[in-house]
């Protein structure tokens, strides 16, 4: 049997806090690295309120400081993308020889900054399709879903396969109770989740309206339609071939979610800084790189720029 | 010496209301249809703000019905383009034997649904470029600018050429004190028209900012100029060449100008019906018989329908 993996929780947020809980609650040693909610945190411990049952987590090991934490197989990483310049400050204290990141992030391209940083050896990436939020101090909201897509990063964006260190941990989700696809190809899994991203959560910022008002509103819902389009075109630009098929079933998939107002849009609400590189700049730029322009998804991108900077109350917990 | 031309001027709003009242000014016969500000203006005149001067005419020819018109030499049809379907019920009983409409009017293809209209004979079309406003009843306030570009329709889209009826009428606008350019290409001048106000009137209304804030946020202005852009390459598909100097003109005109907001973007705040149609909806159309897409307007005419039906609140001086 395998001697079991030790987890840091490197931004115990709405995806940090949600996983890393269940992962306590299921024995497995999770350690996790709070900011803002560190006392409360601390004293209080964590709190689940899930569709799948509420919980409470009155001890966990918290921790103020990256230097304190104990090193630990795997480091998730599970802040948003825009905080990822304090990753060199956090990661090579906080991993072991193993030097496993298992980064729980929108976007494109984090991977790539991430690898050179000391002590990382292995870099996975998983796509979280689940809705929730911090709704207060050491506090989740689960709202639905939870499932995550897991794959192995390769420098040269070839895809990595699935490894034994994908099964190890995909086991520890299933323990957990979060079920887990692995995933041969990062790329792809990438471009299939910006399919869904680049509309949703972009015209519901935009808009100021949740998921069910984007696709109950006609020129909304061709444009979302035409995005994801624009998108799979983007995939195609590395050689990853997208069905139309599967942009069908993320439209239906939407039509029967309960009506969702998707981070990046509690993100633009809160004043918070939101993840238009990882979203939206990144893939542009890789695009473009090979030749190719996305114009819908440009202006969107454009749109929400012009909103950021107006947005000017810039919050994060994790300023560097 | 010509027979001096008699106006009719149907829809006494921000533009017809002042080009009507320096016409009557400067002594011409003008009879003004009015609607919803008819009481109005029938007691109290029609009251010019303008940065050339304010005046007041205490008492103007008005009318609360097109049959209470004496007939005209020329019907100048300022009403907003989404209130054309009441033009066969007024035209008719307001032009005489001559059948001139002098259209002003923003947008495309207008003229097609005027020409069968009975009793019209020829069409010329103005575009104005002036910023004004009704901002009371029987109130026009004038910002800045207001010369008249004019061309003559023709049903088969060829130049009309520069005629004698658009010299006369010219002279009338000069005598008004309104330079008027004479264009040989009503085509031609429609779609450099539009290459100002695809962009400012659609980014102003979906962003509630002035044409200021458009140019002074560099993603918008980028966003600008790519959508003047995707107008001159509307416009090739009808054989017009642009150049790319005029898109850098428009957009060093609008940075000197005085911050504004359209009419599209008033239209909007007073819960109206904007011009989505003329501006968007039918260039788009056309563009697309001839086998072009405009990405960037497409998702514009998107976004501001979903405004558009959003803003529930239609009101028009012209409902039919």
């Amino acid at each position: 049997m395998e001697t079991p993996l030790t987890y840091a929780i490197i931004g115990t947020g709405a995806i940090g806090g949600y996983y890393g809980a269940l992962f306590h609650r299921s024995g497995k040693e999770v350690h996790f690295l709070l900011h803002s909610d560190y006392e409360h945190v601390r004293r209080q411990g964590l709190r689940v309120f899930s569709v799948k049952g509420d919980f409470l987590l009155p001890q966990v090991n918290a921790y103020g400081r990256a230097e304190d934490l104990p090193r630990c197989d795997v480091a998730v990483v599970a802040l948003k993308a825009t905080a990822n310049a304090a990753l060199p400050g956090i990661l090579p204290s906080v991993l072991n020889e193993k030097g496993i990141v298992l980064l729980l992030q929108n976007g494109f391209g984090q991977e790539g900054l991430i690898a050179p940083i000391p002590g990382v050896k292995t870099i996975l990436s998983g796509l979280c399709f689940i809705c929730s939020a911090k709704t207060a101090p050491g506090t989740i909201r689960h709202q639905d879903y939870g499932s995550l897509n897991l794959s192995q990063y390769t420098p040269d964006q070839t895809p990595g396969g699935i490894t034994p260190i994908m099964r190890q941990i995909a086991a520890d989700f299933a323990l957990a109770g979060i079920p887990v696809d692995l995933n041969p190809d990062l790329i792809d899994a990438r471009w299939r989740k910006l399919v869904w991203n680049v509309p949703f959560s972009g015209l519901t910022t935009l808009f100021g309206i949740d998921t069910a008002e984007v696709l109950n509103a006609e020129p909304l819902q061709i444009l979302a339609r035409d995005l994801m389009l624009e998108v799979v075109a983007g995939a195609a630009a590395f050689e990853r071939n997208i069905p139309e098929s599967f942009v069908d079933k993320m439209m239906s998939d939407t039509l029967q979610m309960r009506p969702y107002f998707p981070s990046m849009k509690l993100d633009f609400d809160a004043g918070k800084a939101m993840e238009l590189d990882a979203m939206y700049k990144e893939p542009l730029a890789a695009v473009a790189l090979r030749g190719k322009r996305l114009t819908r998804m440009e202006m969107l991108y454009e749109e929400l720029s012009f909103l950021q900077d107006k947005n000017i109350t810039y919050l994060s917990d994790w300023e560097v």
